[in-house]
């Protein structure tokens, strides 16, 4: 049996990425496309991203709107040693708590950096939100913490790659989403019509439809059915195929 | 003169990227790295950006909360000729006017698609908010669209920059952001104090800390320091050069 009698649970997640550097394009993200692909291969739907700067009131409205919205948050950048570092305390805000050194945290620093090299600068990365729990990761003695629904992480990639992977087993994870690309050598507006007739008739299927540039024959379009339930998947698939068939054979 | 005198105009703008695709990590976007660094090249301050999915709600929502606050508004993604590009009608639903076939778009893609080559489909390509003007572009046929401060462009990255570069003679710019990078050549957290205390004393200069990793030396920071003024760049960029030699010399 496919499962089609019980609504599969969903999982729901929004991203916020923190940094001037990359409303500048100094710094071009690599932390999005890499959180949506992982969440999407465990059963978590990223349903928004929003990227605001170093500043504190943009960070609280934009993880006040998510953290009320999703299952999740997830947060990058922001957590360095430095004075544009503030994600710590916008997140404190935003919770409506105090912050402070946290003692495990103050540990992993003093076990890395012995004597005058735990300055101030460095120590700020030792304070946490009240309540928040310590996100580790092999790459950085920094810690991420997590707090409610919210991880924070770091915005260098490396950093934040372990600390998701820290997190992931932690997480409730809901029934994943199932992909099928369809290459459909066929112009989008070829198949616009037909495609959307089947779009209408498998409402809880959905048929994504992606113009690329082919070197061989030029204009050419990415189909893509998803869905959480095996079998509605491969009666749509089933169905573009069907159409793509006529199509090309009408060209 | 340096006009430190007149405060420098300073116009704002948000980008609203749209698209599953984008969400499920399927397609990596490369619109925001591109714009963000646009228009920061023109003189427009990327202050916010944010990625939905092809959901009107979703796209009105986030279009309502970015047009009232920043002078402009970019919106990528969503306006092709299948069922999934809802962006036009959502456009529409947020500024509260009608849709409808724009003569000139279909006059466009009358000349491109011959007979039954215009279908229901490409014609969707058409359909434009009441009070919107075309916006063209020298690789696809179809158009984007501006209404009010909210500039509808494509999601393929080279119909995209198109777009940008016929509107961007339109738009009003202002000072630009000048930019200064220095290499510390120190770990972020054996700067962080004293830079700290540089970024008080410029409160006018905005000055940013980006660890990354040197393969010679390992753990490294490059210093961003931002302004609009020339003086004040120079003054701040001086500050954390003098601090650079002395952190230099004590390691």
């Amino acid at each position: 049996m496919t499962g089609t009698s019980e609504p599969a649970q969903i999982v729901t997640a929004g991203l916020l990425v923190i940094g001037d550097e990359i409303l500048s394009g100094r710094t071009k993200d690599k932390n999005i496309g890499y959180i949506a692909e992982y969440l999407t291969t465990i059963g978590i739907e990223l349903k928004e991203v929003r990227v605001v700067a170093d500043e504190e009131a943009a960070i609280v409205e934009a993880l006040n709107a998510l953290k009320s919205r999703y299952c999740y948050v997830f947060t990058t950048g922001g957590i360095g040693p430095t004075h544009d570092d503030i994600t710590a305390d916008a997140v404190a805000k935003a919770f409506g708590v105090s912050i402070d050194h946290h003692p495990e945290a103050v540990a992993l620093l003093r076990a890395r950096f012995g004597g005058a090299e735990l300055n101030q600068a460095r120590m700020r990365m030792a304070r946490i939100p009240a309540g928040g729990e310590l996100i580790r990761n092999k790459v950085s003695t920094a810690p991420g913490f997590r707090i409610g629904n919210v991880f924070v992480m770091a915005g260098v990639p490396t950093i934040m790659q372990a600390m998701l992977d820290f997190v992931a087993p932690t997480l409730k994870t809901g029934a994943k989403m199932l992909a099928e690309t369809l290459r459909a050598d066929a112009r989008e507006g070829d198949i616009g019509g037909p495609l959307a007739d089947i779009a209408k008739a498998h409402p809880e299927t959905m048929i994504g439809s992606y113009p690329f540039f082919d070197d061989k024959r030029g204009p050419n379009t990415n189909i893509v059915v998803r869905s959480r339930d095996p079998a509605r998947l491969a009666a749509a698939k089933a169905a573009v195929e069907t159409m793509l068939a006529k199509v090309r054979e009408a060209l």
